[in-house]
């Protein structure tokens, strides 16, 4: 299947959502989402919007259990404000200078404006989903923000979890699944079911996709915590180790802190610096680190695997999404 | 009609959203917004949660167009969340230490936190309103959170307008009235709007609501703006002169400078000092700073009143929707 009109539609219709605040008197307002959304101002281009992957996941489900992707549209255009919405918090939250190469919102603006960028991408949000009335019955339109609402319950309780791990010391890897379930699965979840939804697929078939969205996440977030610490530089475009400086409790880590040895000393004697980084990563590795996460990621994306065969989808939306679980999870970068 | 139950309700109602947090590894983040709330921690009590003015006017505006204000209550709650929502965002945008005497959520928890809790907030909104579809048809919870949504688009545009304002030097009283319309009056026209439609009112009806909320809001705002200035310290509680001080662009300092005369000479020198503010209040009154504002304030209110003759309610809920205009706009503090 060509992705390319999927992509190119989504596109187009984030653009006709965000475009809401191109009003008189707030043009700089809606300027500073654009730039954000990566269209417009310095960088602007394919490599500042993002992969789009969870509004592509929505359409695909929605095509892929017997729908049309077309009608998905809006759905698909809110899953992606809402990430872009936990993305310019995160980045003031995080005191994060860079997103995907760029200056983030809160350099340019300062905070305070960009807490009211990421607040209305989310009211964005929530108004592209209810343009799916024009094409849905409302009780569907209901059920899928009601899919989305919850969803983003589980982000802030996720971006709750992660906050409060900065500071604690005595994590293990129980304490992982619970944030990165709401951190990074519970979007991509919502996004498989929304999409599964609004094909019309039955309670089961939904159940299925659900359940394919949740493993993908959770793979793929360990997949990249694996390439935080032994990703190829030139590939990712980030500092390999820069997870272990940033002290990130990612899920290597947290194997390397059960273990009690050498790697686990070490971390608790205070931040990393750029130097020890290589020879810390092989400790990490000897001690079953790597092997351990590797493990994990395999495990979880064997799950996803299983659940997209049950959801039994035979045409060509179906054959997409096995080929772009295969993609995102072998990725490199 | 005894407002009594319709605030204990409310406040019911909105422990109960605001519990979908209360669940294992995220007590803590479920205190923070129980703490704002004015639920728990130092200060907590009836002076800390509000007045609960915004849901109040949903329950009330439904009932006077002939529905049970029961079944409103979690439209009234979702309204509340969205007011919670915009003021911890605004005390993290305004660096404001206090709201409501008590320590705000970013002096207890620092912004990332306290960023986090308003987005909480603002999601625990999109669910109350979702669970409206317990007493009412799937086409009516759509046009409720419809109308919800694109009020919080205005609110994020007021308040890019607010912070905007900041800087500029050269605003007049015609920059004033879309800066409030959005901050203040949209989410009050909201709660009427809202509330007529739950009551099934037909739609020259519903527009007489929503139209009785904006003037409200107006005047309320107005009203507000003129106690900044020339209040009673002891009944506000709060700084008669701060906005002077704080250099608010509220209306009466906005006619001050349109005049172009000693007080607009003094406000282009730079902060105000509070030993300073009770003669620039003077001057600002003897130059028509106080008067028209006053006369702009009736205005609204008298508009206001009209629509609510309008939508033309004969019931205990009509008569107390006029009673509690009447105290909003004639209130000292």
């Amino acid at each position: 299947m060509d992705l390319k009109p999927l992509l190119s539609n989504i596109e187009l219709e984030l653009q006709k959502q965000v475009s809401r605040l191109d009003q008189p008197r707030t043009k700089q307002f809606h300027e500073m989402l654009t730039y954000h959304m990566g269209w417009t101002g310095e960088g602007a281009g394919p490599e500042a919007t993002g992969k789009r992957i969870r509004p592509l996941l929505v359409l695909l489900c929605a095509s892929a259990s017997g729908g049309e992707w077309q009608s998905a549209l809006p759905a698909a255009a809110a899953v992606e404000l809402v990430h872009n919405f936990s993305l310019v918090h995160d980045d003031i939250q995080d005191n994060s200078p860079k997103r995907r190469g760029r200056d983030t919102a809160w350099v340019k603006w300062g905070a305070p404006m960009a807490i009211n960028v990421g607040d209305a991408l989310f009211v964005l949000s929530n108004q592209a989903m209810i343009d799916l009335k024009e094409k849905y019955p409302a009780d569907i339109v209901v059920q899928a923000a009601e899919i989305l609402h919850n969803t983003c319950l589980e982000l802030t309780r996720g971006q709750f979890l992660d906050m409060s791990y900065e500071e604690r010391k005595d994590l293990t890897a129980e304490d992982y699944w619970p944030m990165i379930s709401g951190k990074t699965a519970a979007l991509l979840t919502a996004c498989c079911h929304i999409g599964a939804l609004l094909g019309r697929a039955d309670n089961d078939k939904q159940e299925a996709y659900r359940s394919f969205g949740h493993y993908l996440g959770l793979a793929f977030q360990v997949q990249d915590d694996i390439l935080g610490i032994w990703g190829n530089e030139a590939v990712t475009g980030k500092s390999a180790a820069s997870d272990l400086v940033e002290g990130k409790n990612s899920l290597p880590v947290l194997i390397g802190l059960g273990k009690k040895k050498k790697f686990a000393e070490r971390w608790a004697q205070g931040p990393i610096k750029p130097e020890e980084v290589e020879e810390l990563a092989r400790t990490l590795a000897s001690e079953g680190g790597y092997g351990e996460a590797k493990e994990a990621s395999i495990q979880m994306t064997d799950m996803a695997i299983n659940s997209l065969r049950e959801a039994d989808s035979e045409n060509e939306a179906g054959e997409a999404l096995f080929e772009l679980t295969n993609k995102l999870l072998n990725r490199e970068q």
